[in-house]
């Protein structure tokens, strides 16, 4: 093991002892809404709801290897076996590399996220896999240690190692996920978010390709005063600079004509009192926050039948903004 | 006088009484770094030093008249004294308009705030005089209240409606502007910046001519991090945050080299500990934050020393980043 982790390892003596006894773990990763509308590849939250699990084995063989790829979801079945071009796979590679481990793994996933909804399905499934191999290490890391491996996991269905997917999956609530490390922000336990995930499919890379010709100075101007407000309502707990802040000038205007329905979607979320309502990650999903629960679940409602109008069946969800992190199971 | 003031007045109601015997008053307001690197047209912050002072007269006649601009900074002279292309002149025109008052404003300027320098000089004049005339009127009006008529004036001389120099000098202290208010951030109180103005003459217009070419996604989304970054640490007082955060990506690399010792000025800076350099507004002046007075005090010459290396005089100012608000004098 290297020098580099040795703090971390010593601090977390006493969980390592049961640790150490420990072969096989299995733990969840929640969903969540990447970007949060103004900031794209950067901020993201975690969601209640669609989760992934993960069931990693201590195997004497140096190697990773995925034992199976199971879940209702549509397209489990044909995300590559072959640990390298897996994302959970590549993620428990770079982990056993960097820490020099002797021994290997045998991941199992479970996919109760949906492929390519926009509520960061790879990411989960990378982080619910660190969180269970972390538990069978004879010397566990802290999260802040994993998120580099992490990291390393999206960048193989991105192509880029953006963290506003795995770092709020990792610790939770809303989180700031720059290229070296996560910084959890303050969220008030009064904000909720519904988030509604159509039947529709959209691309990553399409979703990506719109977003190439670049910015004119005014819009980003804009879209920086959008983010200041965002994260000062954030700091604060003040709904009034959330709903000024949460407008996504730069990216939402050019992805919402992919996601048929979208603008009815969001009108219908404002008409509810959202404070603010964007794309969840590269879409197809939308998110809206509330100020409350109840107006959160009111929405809800009229949000999927904005989709159902435009033709398509949805799943909703109402959450806090405050969502949970990836836990070990049972 | 509109219904939209009256909360302000009655709760101004005994200064007013005092006031309502007043017919002059002087103010001054400091210079201020706009943009503050990574808060192009939306943060700035006020400095101890240079200022304008403006006295204004309450007048008879229903107009707005410029009697003098006086002050010992080059170019105070060619100022125009035709009230409605002054950036002063017009924010007490548009504060008459909107208030119907029945009395006019005769000003004064003393201008002490280089022009062309980038400390926001224009701003000041318009600042000192909002502030003088507020003094005059039988019901003075808050400082978001003088906001809107800070704006105005700045417009005559930018061309642009943008408060990052306006409402620091306002409130004081570092604030975000947005087009239709203030919002003042904490500062921890061991922050200093250092502000050196050089004998050069960079033109605005040719400064915002770089800017015009639009910016690549991959560019907008590391500053938004670093802008991200900035204001959690500012927040939190957390200086490593700063230092991350404070690094301009998009409009510093392209206003640069029109500023001869840029380079080494910033370096001279980093070497002596700043968290962080950049171009003061439109520059050509130069700042540079610091987590202590006594770091601030040791870079400044050595900043200093750098323009005098490229061939330029220059004068330092040593402030808080808590720097000081525009107020009546005497």
């Amino acid at each position: 093991m290297s020098a580099a982790f040795s703090s971390a390892s010593s601090s977390a003596s006493s969980a390592s002892d049961a640790a150490a006894q420990r072969r096989q773990a299995s733990a969840f990763a929640p969903a969540s809404v990447g970007n949060i509308g103004v900031g794209f590849d950067l901020l993201g939250h975690s969601i209640e709801g669609p989760r992934d699990v993960a069931t990693v084995r201590r195997i004497e063989a140096p190697e990773v290897r995925i034992r199976a790829i199971r879940g209702d979801v549509p397209g489990a079945d044909s995300l590559p076996l072959e640990a390298a071009r897996n994302t959970a796979g590549q993620a428990l590679i770079a982990l056993r590399e960097k820490l020099g481990l002797g021994h290997g793994f045998e991941l199992e996933l479970d996919k109760g996220i949906p492929l390519g909804s926009g509520l960061g399905g790879s990411a989960a499934s990378c982080v619910a896999a660190l969180v269970a191999a972390n538990a069978v290490l004879a010397q566990p890391l802290s999260r802040d240690a994993l998120y580099e491996f992490a990291l390393d996991g999206e960048s193989v269905s991105s192509g880029s190692r953006h963290g506003d997917n795995v770092a709020p999956m990792l610790l939770g609530g809303v989180v700031m996920a720059t290229s070296t490390r996560m910084i959890p922000l303050s969220v008030p336990d009064w904000l909720y978010a519904v988030v509604v995930h159509p039947d529709q499919v959209l691309e990553t890379r399409r979703a990506r390709a719109v977003l190439a010709d670049p910015y004119a100075l005014a819009l980003v101007v804009k879209q920086s005063a959008h983010l200041a407000l965002f994260l000062t309502g954030l700091q604060r707990g003040d709904a009034g600079l959330l709903r000024e802040g949460l407008v996504d000038l730069l990216v939402e205007p050019r992805r919402a004509p992919l996601i048929p329905g979208f603008a009815a979607v969001k009108a219908a979320a404002l008409d509810h009192g959202a404070l603010g309502a964007s794309i969840s990650g590269a879409g197809p999903s939308c998110f809206a926050w509330f100020a409350s629960r109840a107006e959160a679940a009111a929405a809800a409602p009229a949000m999927q039948q904005a989709f159902a109008d435009a033709g398509f069946d949805s799943r909703a969800y109402v959450t806090p903004v405050a969502g949970p992190r990836a836990e070990v199971i049972g």
